[in-house]
């Protein structure tokens, strides 16, 4: 069976969804959880389109990743000039990627309506910049756009356009659903015909979209007749109703049609993965996706949860535990004992068989509440310290306030006072802010560095809020998600609250006491790797804090 | 072509999804949805499994519907027992309901596993019951669960229970993949095996799970290969990953395959339907759905906006009229003059070319600054009102102060005061609420709602909160989305400042602003259509803000 891999587009394609923007420190981390999953190809979008994707090709330029090689996204030369003269096809050349993927142009209304090309102009577009690009050392995946439309409209110019990217000496042709409008048995008819007519001068590939709810059908249709790249997004990110769902294509390829795309212990990170993803571009899990949603495996009816005690088989389509979702209607994965246990076991801290049992406990009753800790390993392992009695307090609070004023003159200013004990010493400070956040941090921090001066180099990195409405026993709630970083490491915290004043300050709180922790027994898992020297300046700069001196 | 029918099971297998609850009011508003929609079978439900299924069936009985006929749900009869004598058959048998589906094994391991009945037995029990039932006078449907797995295990005994339906009388049989485990190829070949081995005998349909995110394709699947009967739910519900959404197959089954289902009136009534059916079941419309969701047919990109308006073809894979869907141009950096005159005209505002070019300008300056309106109709519409000249302010802020305080018991408690002009008069209003946003909601409404009453009926439905790092121009900014709803109409409104209180403030203040510019200037477009009597007070559980009087 030939070898099928999966190609993540999540940072280009799936960032044309509905409000998707992630900052190239939010885009390594998606980066490095696709990493660890095993997918074999991840765009990264367009060297150098505008500064921020600068910032994330120079990261990933010196970032060392075990699985994944980057490719770097552009388009097919401009008309009438030279490919080598082409500024965008420059920088793809002179870009660290080792694959790039050009986009061209398949179907003929485009050619007429859009960008009006002839028909063999556009095929010496398509096989100059390949070619260009190949001389430069590149591996290159041509993306034929609109290809199925094209097909149906005129075969032979479609064909055409692939071959001009066999001539160019691409290794892969993609053949796209760019509209979402075929179904799964023109894809496979068109795929097979392809594979046929280009025989072994090139491997093919397929890309869809979710507008007709056959992305992922498509896909797998597509691998049927002969594709051997599959791209999507994790989780289906995309413009309308989206991309291929990669976390669906990757599980039926492996569990139902037998393709070994990644190794048994990555395909248990899938449901993590989603998850981790998800919330990092601050995006409730959809509890009904299939493989990895909460309900995915969640049994109502009861007959159905008896049957499935008899044997799971009976009404389980795969084993949950293979893509790292769990059977019992778990609110997450983390509140399961093993999941404890393992954690507890990184973070070097000893938790016997009554407190792993009392960590499990209060981890299910506070997701219960709307805590998540799968983007807040900081309070996850401050949770488990102090189950494992492990835990130091770092200060006690009196009582804090935080004022903002608009005044008549238009401007707004924040002002907030905290009095804590640290040591048995009392402190007492006030601080101005950009914001009440800001504000607490600083006269909170002004008031710890007396005697913990090593707190002061803590930056605030980012900071989520997110309104739970789904908590019908408790109500609404705020969850305030918090990333901190000393320049070495990074580290996410949470708060849940009603008032997002308290939410935020318990996610402060947490920041800060996890830093305070022995350094050496901090057991920072492989979700927030630390990035040694990626750009802690830049991290400066992107601080919500920046002013904090 | 043959005549190929949907059969909606929203009010069966729909209300297996998790947290879905009908009353039997709300259950009538959905049956006629769907009789509008022209949906010529609608599974009601078990007669009288509870007090709430029997006044539905009453209620129905006496309902007169002009395109659905109403099916009624039971399963084969007890073992050893005669059919006649049981009381669930002998409840179908009285039951108004000119159809009946009942759901029967088909598979080995079930019969082992979980019912313990013979094979022959089984066989016995499909025919038996169906004979009965047919004998009252019944159109039968059989519901072969999980035939798919039965399949793969033992064509010969999956035929037989088959068969055993056909000689009871059946006009049905459809298969059903339970458990969601089958891929469309497999779908497809035992779909197309059983209609040649059945013959004219009884007609074929089918039932699909979304567990391989494939219910749709396997449903497309099934009627290519010779099924003529499609069951499925609104919007996709049911348990685990839900059901078949037969709000894309429709469209799919007429608009790509040319079937003719319902006319195409109706279906220029589905995404009306669609929304209606969420919002009676208190679920917020996914705006990515296919075919009806918001962003189904929106251009983000600015090539691709520029094709649309050169030919729609080029990028949309059908006509969004066609679904009762509208193109919606979001607006983006990348969005320019065409957008901002076309959302103008659908908003009833007179923009000349001065003006227009202005609120281009505009809206690239403040997109420069963080403001992002795709998601912020309202403020958008405010945008283009003051450019437009016809903007009318709702009140003049002197100023406003928010204080929370943490006190050492551990309560936290947040006051707002404003001080405002509406119309001439000074207004100064404290207010105590759940966090600052809250607090300043109330102080507002409550000097506001003197001299502008409607204003209170206002809920926020929704809010979040970002923080924007990658405007390296200004530094680090927070933005606010604020979704708003006064019970028939929802819109959005944004607010970005360095303070997160002060950009929620300007989100609060367009939300206001917009729900108090005159109503018959509104252009909301079909988005959100007006339902009048739509379970306004579920949408009052669901605001963050419920504690509001």
């Amino acid at each position: 069976m030939a070898l099928v891999q999966v190609y993540d587009t999540t940072l280009r394609d799936g960032m044309g969804g509905h409000g998707m923007s992630l900052s190239a420190a939010e885009k390594m981390r998606v980066v490095h959880a696709l990493d660890r999953l095993g997918v074999p190809f991840v765009e990264a979008g367009f060297p150098a389109s505008n500064p921020k994707e600068a910032e994330l090709f120079e990261i990933l330029a010196a970032e060392e990743l075990e699985h994944t090689e980057v490719c770097a996204f552009g388009m097919t030369r401009r008309r009438d000039a030279d490919a080598a003269s082409d500024p965008a096809l420059e920088l793809l050349a002179t870009s660290f990627a080792p694959v790039c993927t050009l986009v061209g142009k398949t179907w003929g209304l485009h050619l007429d309506k859009v960008t009006r090309v002839t028909r063999d102009e556009n095929l010496a577009m398509i096989r100059d910049s390949i070619t260009f690009l190949v001389g430069e050392g590149k591996r290159m995946v041509y993306d034929a756009e609109h290809f199925f439309d094209a097909w149906t409209d005129d075969r032979a110019y479609a064909l055409e356009c692939l071959r001009a990217a066999a001539d160019g000496g691409a290794e892969n042709v993609t053949l796209c659903d760019t509209n979402g409008a075929t179904l799964p048995q023109a894809v496979a008819a068109a795929t097979a015909a392809v594979s046929e007519a280009l025989g072994d001068r090139v491997a093919v590939g397929i890309h869809t979209h979710n507008d007709a709810d056959c992305a992922v059908a498509n896909s797998l249709a597509a691998v049927g007749a002969g594709a051997t790249l599959v791209q999507g997004t994790a989780n289906g990110y995309g413009e309308r109703c989206g991309n291929a769902n990669l976390f669906s294509i990757l599980p039926a390829l492996q569990l139902k049609l037998g393709h070994e795309c990644v190794s048994d212990e990555q395909l248990g990170r899938l449901t993590e993965t989603a998850h981790l993803i998800d919330e990092i571009c601050n995006l409730t899990p959809d509890p009904d996706q299939p493989y990895v949603g909460r309900n995915a495996f969640a049994h109502k009816a009861g007959m159905h949860a008896a049957g499935v005690q008899a044997d799971a088989r009976t009404f389980e389509h795969v084993d949950p535990d293979l893509v790292g979702n769990s059977r019992e209607v778990l609110i997450s994965e983390l509140a399961g004992r093993g999941s404890v246990l393992s954690h507890a076991e990184r973070a070097g801290i000893q938790l016997d068989a009554d407190a792993a049992a009392r960590a499990v406990e209060s981890v299910k009753e506070r997701e219960h509440r709307g805590y998540h800790y799968e983007a807040a390993d900081a309070s996850f392992e401050l949770l488990l310290r102090r189950e494992a009695g492990e835990y130091e307090s770092l200060f006690r609070l009196e009582s804090f306030r935080v004022v903002t004023e608009k005044r008549e003159s238009g401007g707004v200013e924040t002002e907030a006072t905290v009095k804590i004990w640290v040591d048995g010493q009392r402190f007492l400070r006030t601080a101005e802010g950009n914001g009440p956040v800001n504000a607490l941090d600083r006269a909170l921090r002004d008031a710890i560095t007396e005697l913990h001066p090593h707190l002061a180099e803590i930056e605030l990195t980012n900071y989520k809020v997110r309104i739970l409405d789904e908590h019908h026993g408790t109500g609404a709630v705020t969850r305030v998600l918090l990333d901190s970083s000393d320049g070495s490491d990074e580290w996410g915290s949470i708060g849940v609250s009603e008032n997002i004043i308290e939410a935020s300050w318990e996610a402060l709180v947490d920041s800060l006491e996890y830093a305070f922790q022995p350094k050496s027994q901090r057991g920072r898992s492989g979700e927030h790797p630390a990035e040694p020297d990626a750009g802690a300046s830049e991290r400066h700069d992107r601080s919500f804090e920046r002013e904090r001196a």
